[in-house]
């Protein structure tokens, strides 16, 4: 167990610092590795498998609801980038330029896209002619960039990978369900497959979009108390299709503007991943996204017998899960460790002993719990284990997230609270951005959302003592 | 009938204008559209799905090889892309130049990757020590930018969707195993997958790839007679791992230099895909990469039953294949027309008549032969039929290349051939630069490549008349 021991050693804890157990993980369990290049970073086979995971899934539930994909230029015009005015001002400070191509100095420089909504505007201006033509339902992956000063992998870098919903729909009404449709897809995708508890709400004026007439999201708790925005969904109502004439004939023969919506969810999810599940033993990564979800290790595997019983056990256990068998040259403790490092959800033990009563050993990675599983049962087994895994994550992040959940009714017990602890509060707000601005600067918390489900803790807003107007989740944010 | 001949003669016949009926069919099969920034296309969602298509076939290929997938950033800094000397004289006068953050001017101005080499030789020599690190089997999916002053949708465009793979091995004999596995890959999914035949064999030293030591190819023939390079495989020996300074410790604790390869296919596919197969009345669509590969279409669609029977055979068809219903208040003519233009495989027709007689009538796309097929056998017919298509259009494919590819012996014949016909031409060679320069000047041909099925046409040199060393494919090339 030694070698194994000194594999787990090398975590830096995550009460000591939160932020370095984080970046140990990252690097350790082979998610991503740093580059040469400013603010990005590589994604490598174990973190991207996880990416892929969660793309098959999203991807599934867009086309059902009857999106399709395209593929835009990566490269915007300036003069494009500046047609809707918010927009501009939102993304202009941290886009990157292209001002030549091989020696040719360019007469109107590009930037690579920080978003694509001024492209597919273009487009449906193109495209869109008549009510038959709508609604459009596009979404698009790809990679954007926006620089960044300082960076963490998955959580902010200068360039990410994303997907992107960009629709236009003939009526407001049509528009704002798909705003929320998508918001609840994301909610839906966090929780049942990233094992992920959501709160969905509204952003407040402050902190919605550039250009957006309404911006939802849906924000989770990590480990540390922070909260971290894992999905948006913006309703545009007709802001971008006046400012690019996206226009449609109705069935009276009448011109009307299009409603527009945009959707996106991120690398960041890893991130979220991260710092939800895992533990001092380093990642736990839900069922449903792990790149393998069973480790098959041999014990004693020169024993006669052991390989064996392993491959069959292997190709058994192929038919219903993504299984790996380590039959590595090195120590059962040490690869112990480091498929706890690297979150396997489901660890499988066999050795002479257990072949002799024709049994094997599961050890469930969340809660290191052994179960001791009759080889002819390992097959029904193994689906009902890795649902309670995944079951039991999202459990048990919910109740993280209740416990540290708390509500204030004065600006001293706001400040108390973040002091002393770490987590959302839930406070009342009179809706102006003063008081936003003065909560922020006093306390250091921003408004994560004010969210769907409401809840009546007092009649005053917490800052300025006036009538509250909304119940709203409070947070310092990654 | 009438608007249904109209939207056909919106095409321009094939062999009027080659150019204008493949321009025609992008824009009209709604493949592409242009967008307003230079050299790049919008990539329309019948277009990505044949994309997605083509991405998930090879995916599955390279993952059952052992690849796995990755993701690099998309800049890369000067000082990187120029540590490889032939490469950077290679890539330098077309790649696309960030110089500028926001308001911020670089200190050292970015390229946005044209390829990936470097930012993978970087990275392996980070991760590679020992020969239990080898060999790494790595793909990125993404785009890359190579300006490009005459473009065409899918063919030749600034930004392009591309694989690229790269990977390192411990000696140079698995590197050239690796290069041939990947190029044989790529064949097997053009021919069995697109319905494409190629022709497999190695580039001339002029026409390899920037930094290889081989560079081996599959070419293939369009229906104008000129030969597109579908997909390429380098072994670049050490000279990137020389370069990077890339190297292991072997099991006797010498340190070596890994031997590397990269192979890429792109959306070019799409390109051959169109020009293979297509004819007058648009597209004509692999089974095995059509987005729809049956298009169900109602006749008299107002009688009583008709919308409900088309959609009971809806249903049945969604279990085996691709299948969309066009309900639309279209003449049926008119829908024939928008579905051959699409390039659909399958059409399957369904009015009262055919109710009465339990039976539905197929249309093939590719030879419009028309099949009476009764109502209890549509199941097992359709992949039947289907299979039939892709396996006639590999043939039709195939016939079309052999009756075009030609025969020179002397550089009179050679002109002759090629200002007569338009195809391969199969001709000796001696295996000077000099020879090959001539024949594209004079005649406008380039070595497409030395095939691995070699024939023995003559001694000679179709050019200078010395000693051939190989028998070589050329051809007018896109």
């Amino acid at each position: 167990m030694a070698k194994g021991k000194k594999l787990v050693e090398a975590i830096t804890s995550m009460n000591d610092d939160f932020a370095q157990w984080y970046t140990d993980i990252v690097k350790k369990a082979e998610l991503v590795d740093y580059s040469s290049v400013k603010g990005c970073m590589i994604i490598r086979p174990y973190g991207y498998a996880i990416w892929e995971n969660i793309q098959r899934d999203l991807d599934r539930r867009f086309k059902e609801t009857g999106h399709e994909n395209v593929y835009m230029p990566m490269f915007i015009p300036e003069s494009l980038l500046q047609k809707e005015k918010e927009h501009v001002e939102g993304f202009a400070p941290e886009v990157a330029w292209v001002t030549r191509f091989g020696e040719e100095e360019l007469t109107e420089k590009l930037c690579v896209r920080p978003t694509s909504e001024t492209l597919f505007c273009e487009h449906y201006s193109k495209i869109v002619q008549s009510y038959n033509d709508l609604p459009k339902l596009y979404n698009q992956w790809c990679s954007v960039v926006r620089c960044e000063k300082t960076t963490r992998p998955f959580l902010r870098t200068t360039e990410f990978l994303w997907q992107e919903g960009h629709t236009v729909h003939a009526t407001a009404e049509e528009a704002e369900e798909e705003t929320i449709r998508m918001l609840n897809i994301y909610a839906k995708h966090c929780e049942e497959v990233l094992a992920i508890p959501v709160i969905k709400g509204q952003k407040t004026e402050k902190e919605k979009f550039a250009g957006a007439k309404a911006t939802y999201t849906i924000e989770s708790l990590m480990h540390d108390g922070k909260a971290l925005q894992t999905g948006t969904s913006h309703n545009f109502g007709d802001n971008f299709a006046k400012a690019f004439n996206i226009q449609y004939t109705d069935k009276s023969g009448k011109l009307q503007y299009v409603h527009e919506t945009s959707w996106g969810m991120t690398t960041r999810l890893i991130g979220a991943v991260i710092m939800v599940h895992g533990d001092d033993n380093g990642l736990i990564i839900p069922p449903k996204v792990a790149p393998i979800q069973v480790i098959l290790v041999p014990i004693a595997q020169h024993k006669e017998g052991v390989l064996e019983k392993a491959e069959e056990l292997k190709n058994t256990i192929s038919k219903i899960a993504r299984v790996k068998l380590d039959v590595r040259d090195k120590m059962p403790g040490w690869k112990f460790a480091e498929y706890e490092m690297k979150g396997v959800p489901l660890r499988i033990e066999i050795g002479p002993k257990d072949i002799e009563n024709n049994q094997c050993v599961f050890v469930r990675r969340d809660n290191m719990e052994k179960i001791t599983v009759g080889l002819n049962e390992v097959e029904n087994k193994i689906k009902e284990v890795l649902d309670e895994i995944q079951n039991d994550m999202l459990k048990r992040a919910r109740e993280n997230r209740d416990n540290n959940t708390f509500v204030a009714k004065s600006m001293d017990e706001f400040d108390m609270v973040l002091k002393e602890k770490a987590g959302f509060v839930k406070a009342m707000w009179c809706g102006e951005k003063s008081c936003e601005d003065k909560i922020k600067e006093e306390i250091g918390a921003t408004s994560r959302c004010i969210p769907f489900e409401q809840e009546q803790i007092s009649d005053t807003c917490v800052c300025c003592g006036k009538k509250a107007k909304h119940m709203v989740y409070w947070g310092k944010a990654y």
